[in-house]
């Protein structure tokens, strides 16, 4: 690949109404899409989550658990039925701005095992990215060589298309500003953490708070522990708000953001 | 793959109206998920084509005839999205219909070499098929390591899966009966071939005729032209008339219907 490539990931809690199900937060899709168009990063990987439209279905068919009863394959094909309509959405918003923007899906090029990932192919992808094309990917129902299938989440497989693709950098925006001393969403006396080193972190781990919405795949301390190989990597970690204007904008810009820097140290 | 699945193919030419772009035909796309739910077929991978979602757009930008200037790259995505909508529909209308369809996207798994494939990921395809879930695929705008990017003709991909798969047939749903004799659509004594060896075929091109419309990945004769390597290796190939009622229903059950069978002979 000629130019790293930015790995940009949209959490599910944002770009959808976490506590309703299949309900898109279109205004942040449209505002995310204006800002990736208007901050034009040279080489991008897009990754989103899938928020309420694919936690509610995966959690009735416990597909996390892996394939244990018929039942379940109506369950998968349903879980990903939803995001692709949840991708959809997106997708039309990213070329509507003039993104050249093209889904990869990663249930159609990966297999897990034991809910990690074990195979990905990555030939179109490379191509996709050296050709200027923004590939999208998002958090998916895919198949498991232990399990059946399982839940792929969108930050898994950030940090799996970082590792992959040498990328320079990971921005996460997520619903909160970045790294907190504490919950910020019930302790006022919360404090933005604007850089932290992975040692840090590790040696701190009951200082990090993060959203405490329904997630089959994990809060901020989870997505943190995702992220975790990437870093090792030197590969840095940016924590923005995406729910706030330009935030996505100026991180994507590499210009100075309210947010937490995660790096190796 | 412990069954071996029937490949079925659902042409552009019925699912989409293709003289006027971007123009689905929904009656015909619904009642052809309700035949292959009520076929209820043990393994089965679905194919379709792409009909006036894929053509206009990907002859606009001169998309098959590869990458020569960077205005194309948009072309690429819009190509590609109008394909995804067009499958959006289809994949609606299955799994409302209780099949259970899980889309996988050819760009996402295949890399052509000047116009053909020259790899695809098959790991979760098999895995999908073994699960009793029903991929389905479909004609795309695909990278091509040679030319920049191709279109992947739902027939090649087609021959493919077959090939890959080992399927025991080829089910083939056209907007004709079969192959005639004459262009049944401007002579009226045009006469349906009920079975034909692929040797006849080779020696009697000039009887095979088929639709004139628009399709930048060849008419009837292209179609059986691109199943040759499926029929040498014994797999049988039926071709059905999709925009009449059970027909395909009926192919899928094996029942006796009107059709032109090919087979290696």
């Amino acid at each position: 690949m000629s130019v790293k490539p930015t790995v940009l990931k949209l959490g599910g809690s944002e770009i959808t109404d976490k506590e309703k199900p299949l309900t898109p937060n279109l205004q942040i899709i449209e505002r995310l899409a204006d800002e990736i168009a208007q901050a034009k990063v040279s080489s991008l990987i897009v990754v989103h989550g899938g928020g309420s439209f694919g936690h509610h279905i995966a959690k009735q068919y416990k597909l996390t658990e892996g394939y244990s009863d018929p039942s379940q394959v109506v369950g998968f094909s349903e879980t990903h039925r939803a995001m692709t309509k949840l991708n959809s959405l997106v997708m039309d918003s990213l070329i509507s701005h003039n993104v050249n923007a093209v889904v990869v899906q990663p249930s159609s090029c990966v297999v897990m095992k034991a809910g990690r990932i074990q195979s990905m192919e990555k030939k179109p992808l490379i191509r996709m990215v050296d050709m200027g094309l923004v590939p999208v990917l998002y958090g998916d129902a895919v198949l498991d060589s232990d399990k059946g299938f399982a839940i792929l989440s969108g930050d898994q497989l950030v940090t799996s298309l970082a590792l992959n693709f040498g990328a320079s950098r990971i921005i996460m925006g997520g619903d909160v500003d970045g790294l907190y001393t504490k919950d910020p969403k019930v302790n006022k006396s919360a404090r933005l953490v604007d850089r932290v080193t992975l040692e840090e972190l590790k040696t701190q781990k009951h200082d990090i708070e993060g959203s405490k919405a329904t997630d089959v795949t994990g809060g901020m301390l989870g997505k943190v522990r995702e992220l975790i190989p990437a870093i090792e990597q030197n590969i840095q970690v940016l924590l923005v708000n995406a729910t706030k204007p330009l935030r996505v904008y100026k991180a994507l810009r590499g210009e100075e953001v309210t947010g937490t820097i995660i790096e190796r140290g």
